[in-house]
């Protein structure tokens, strides 16, 4: 027992220059370089860079910058689609010490305003086709930043806005720049706003651990063979692209670049680049699995779909299944790097009938092996719910792939880390296997005649229907009922089907209380993410006012 | 630029415990744990072991440990083949906070007793066909370890040594156990030691952040899908399994235990279990690929086999490859967890012949993803040599795969890790494409009339002979030359060949300087590790003395 104090173990083994590198997606970028020099990192139209050609372009970047002033704790801004520009943006900055802002380019002027000021954005990167957006966003700013004008040869016609332009701005940069490990894999690689459904959005500050961590992690999830091939179908300013531009350096990848999401593009860079890979919302499936008949063509190669940002309805993941697509389903918030669970499949489930499969995957899952907690708990004592599938609570992530926290702002990140877990807002089972489901949000539980129901489990039948293309589920406020369940519902082209015809189908799918009492057709308000905006449902459903008792 | 100073990414956004746990594999036990609970994760002959049970025998572990006053920087040594126990010993001491030292059972009891007193081993786990080894080596000891006997069903018959049986031993402890996450992510796993073909071996230290990268490593270099079945051909003592382990708990996978290497066994396991994944030195592959006729069978499935440890004659891969196994070849060292580079595969190589094929994975390759540099230098200058694939020069390693250093060996660990990197003794060549291949060890290099001669060269067209089982060259002393190279050869059972045919069929294949002039028949000695000892054949070399002129 005299040995216990002593401990041989922590003497004359400290860490050095031989046995300990900061995390970083960056020797990543470089290790690509130097292992497959010459094979193709990026595709864009007709245009080719090679994974040498990245590696020097991102030098120039870094350069570039450090010349300007610009290195540690300086932001650098990008407002542009998935084009090779943004792809280096992702490790330009980084390699220069500074923390790349990506911003949704479907935001308003405002917006986009507030970021880059609340950012201090001092270089701002835009894309040609978003001029106008810059031009208005910057309009109003006390201190404006720099402005790098992207030329990309494949944007619609349109004047470039800025001070330079991307390429001449690279070419003031030195392609053997000596860029800057971070000094500690804690510093900011990235920071990447909430879409603020209420007030300011929050800015999420990623650091260079996690994102390396998510870089191995989503080859793990995704099983990702050597050389994959990756279709940009996922916008690189949601999470990062979750973090999949890291994964590609990781993996020595190739990135097929896309501007805009369309069916036919899509079957097209799949089939002429042997695409193996590709993300996006289930609202991306969705396009993909009702493409027109002329646009669908059989795959030449396995595709997998890592899907995320909102519960997939079963009937879409079905949908695409049978088109040949091999679909993940992960879930995750801005917060966890974007995905950080995976609805990892069991081969026991192989054998089931396509719809109960369908429905298992449609279920958020487990943790990523690169998140260390993940539990469903009561959000006031932080207490496990019980694993029955049935006991709501809030989801909560502990890890290294869970955000700094949010820049200026440590009341939101306090409260976002309190009882030492993520605090997700998202609701949620736990089942007795140990995957996770979401559940509505509370404000999205329609109560009906005291009983309860959950909007997904309405909207995943809908989606079951042959006629419906999208569909959203919302109360209706009731004088007899309280709330009844109404839907929205979009249709395929060439569709027609009544409101009875819905609520017939959905009462012979479910328990009848639950089954919409109305049904509203036409397009549904989305968000500049692509999700649809309940709250502007919520409100037209009360405009409607009550309906009278059941007919 | 005044904001230059200024960061706000540094502000109000530190670690918590949300959003940084130290990197273990601990994590990883517990999310298959909590994961795939009822999962096979060990199978030993008719025993099954789920997720869940090993997660609570290894809390077991830790708590008996715990309640013996066994923890941080404690040492606990296990002497076994590749059993349950021995993989529960990966998790089970470094929940305590111990430090895990597996000892080669090859080694003689000296060795032994000098690894125990030198690691200061406080529990020793000794299987029962090692107990007289283990008594042998305690009997000397100052302070012996408390044994622990691990009564293997499979053990061949015999009697245990040991204060308490391994089972009984986790009866004491408590299966839920609040076992310990490492402090830091720095503190030590393993203790490895070397081979130490010159004066005693050095004690390697692994730590958590290491073995953590490796679990997801593995997976990545194999491109490991989801459940890997993975059979045990390869020691858990050599370099923990290459970190095999921790990668099975990654991957939620199945560990098929193997207490002894032979074709049979191997054939009959991949075929009952579909087995997916094994690994092994070139000489497992080499009794595969030579195994009789009735116990090669045709693979069900695709079949993975990783290797290292020496350089895989490429015949040998190339036979393996016909017989349907898909053949990764890795290198590394003790020092660098065992394999840190990988002979990654480029698609446009699938065309080439088989030979080319075959000698293009021969090379050692490239970085894991998580070993951040290699290079082929100047020993003294840390130079590195052109990528020329000939100007020979040291192996270098950097990064965080890259042992914390010697235990209490503070003048080797300076040395090793000499102006930044890890030094490896090996000797390679960096080719333009990239991929580094290791020549001899200088002592290897053959110098026959002023020219140098690569025994691994003529030793990889002597594998190409379709009789020869094992070969080895060696320099014999020359009165005329200087050197000659001169093989020691095994052949396959029933083969006969002459040494005129040997010499000949060289001659046909390579330059003629190089073609052995002398030819040995014979088993090869090798070390415990399986290497083979060419300091014993260059003494027989020597002991022929000078040949004759060429005939």
């Amino acid at each position: 027992m005299a040995r216990s104090s002593h401990n041989p173990y922590a003497e004359n083994l400290d860490p050095n220059p031989a046995n300990h590198v900061p995390l970083t997606p960056l020797t990543l970028l470089e290790r690509a370089a130097s292992v497959f020099p010459d094979r193709v990192a990026v595709i864009h139209g007709e245009r080719r860079l090679t994974w040498r050609e990245v590696y020097g372009r991102c030098r120039q970047f870094a350069s570039a910058l450090n010349k300007r002033g610009i290195g540690r704790g300086d932001t650098v801004a990008v407002l542009a689609p998935n084009t090779p520009a943004h792809f280096e943006a992702h490790f330009g900055p980084a390699m220069a010490g500074a923390v790349l802002n990506a911003i949704n380019i479907r935001l308003d002027a405002p917006i986009v305003s507030f970021i880059l000021a609340h950012g201090e954005a001092r270089v701002l990167l835009v894309d040609k086709e978003f001029s106008e957006l810059a031009e208005a966003a910057i309009r109003t700013m006390e201190n404006p930043p720099e402005v790098v004008a992207i030329d990309d040869e494949l944007a619609p016609p349109g004047r470039l806005f800025g001070d330079t332009e991307y390429e001449d701005f690279l070419a003031q940069g030195d392609p053997v720049f000596p860029w800057r490990m971070p000094d500690n894999e804690w510093e900011a690689i990235s920071l990447n706003y909430t879409s603020g459904t209420t007030g300011n959005p929050k800015g999420v500050v990623y650091h260079h651990r996690g994102a390396y961590l998510m870089a191995l992690s989503n080859m793990i999830v995704t099983a990702m063979g050597p050389a994959p091939i990756y279709l940009w179908t996922l916008p690189m300013f949601h999470c990062n692209g979750w973090c999949f531009p890291w994964t590609l350096a990781a993996a020595g990848g190739t990135n097929v670049c896309l501007r805009r999401v369309e069916p036919k593009a899509i079957f097209d860079l799949v089939h002429r680049h042997s695409v193996g890979y590709f993300s996006g919302a289930p609202i991306v499936m969705n396009m993909i699995a009702n493409a027109p008949k002329d646009v669908l063509r059989p795959l030449a190669q396995p595709v997998t779909v890592t899907t995320a940002g909102a519960a997939p309805p079963a009937a879409v993941i079905e949908r695409m299944e049978k088109l040949g697509f091999r679909v993940v389903h992960l879930y995750g918030l801005t917060e966890t790097y974007g995905p950080s669970t995976v609805s990892e499949w069991r081969a026991e489930w192989d054998a089931l009938p396509d719809e109960a499969r369908a429905r298992l995957k449609a279920r958020q899952g487990v943790r990523y092996p690169s998140l260390e907690g993940l539990m469903v708990a009561d959000p006031d004592t932080l207490e496990p719910v019980p694993a029955d599938g049935e006991t709501m609570g809030e989801v909560f992530f502990r890890g290294n792939i869970v955000m700094k926290g949010y820049l200026k702002n440590p009341a939101a990140t306090e409260a976002a880390f309190r009882g030492g877990w993520f605090h997700s807002g998202d609701l949620g089972v736990m089942h007795p296997d140990g995957y996770i489901e979401l559940r509505d949000r509370s404000k999205d539980i329609i109560i009906s005649g005291g009983e309860n129901i959950s909007s997904i489990e309405v909207e995943s039948i809908l989606y079951r229907h042959p006629a419906v293309l999208e569909a959203a589920v919302v109360a209706r406020p009731d004088d007899t009922w309280g709330e009844t369940p109404c839907a929205f519902v979009t249709l395929k082209d060439g569709e027609t089907v009544s409101e009875s015809d819905i609520v017939a189908f959905c009462r012979g799918n479910m328990a009848h209380f639950k089954a919409p009492r109305s049904v509203v057709f036409g397009p549904l308000p989305k968000t500049s993410t692509g999700k649809i905006q309940k709250f502007r449902l919520r409100d037209a459903a009360r405009a409607l006012g009550s309906l009278g008792p059941p007919r």
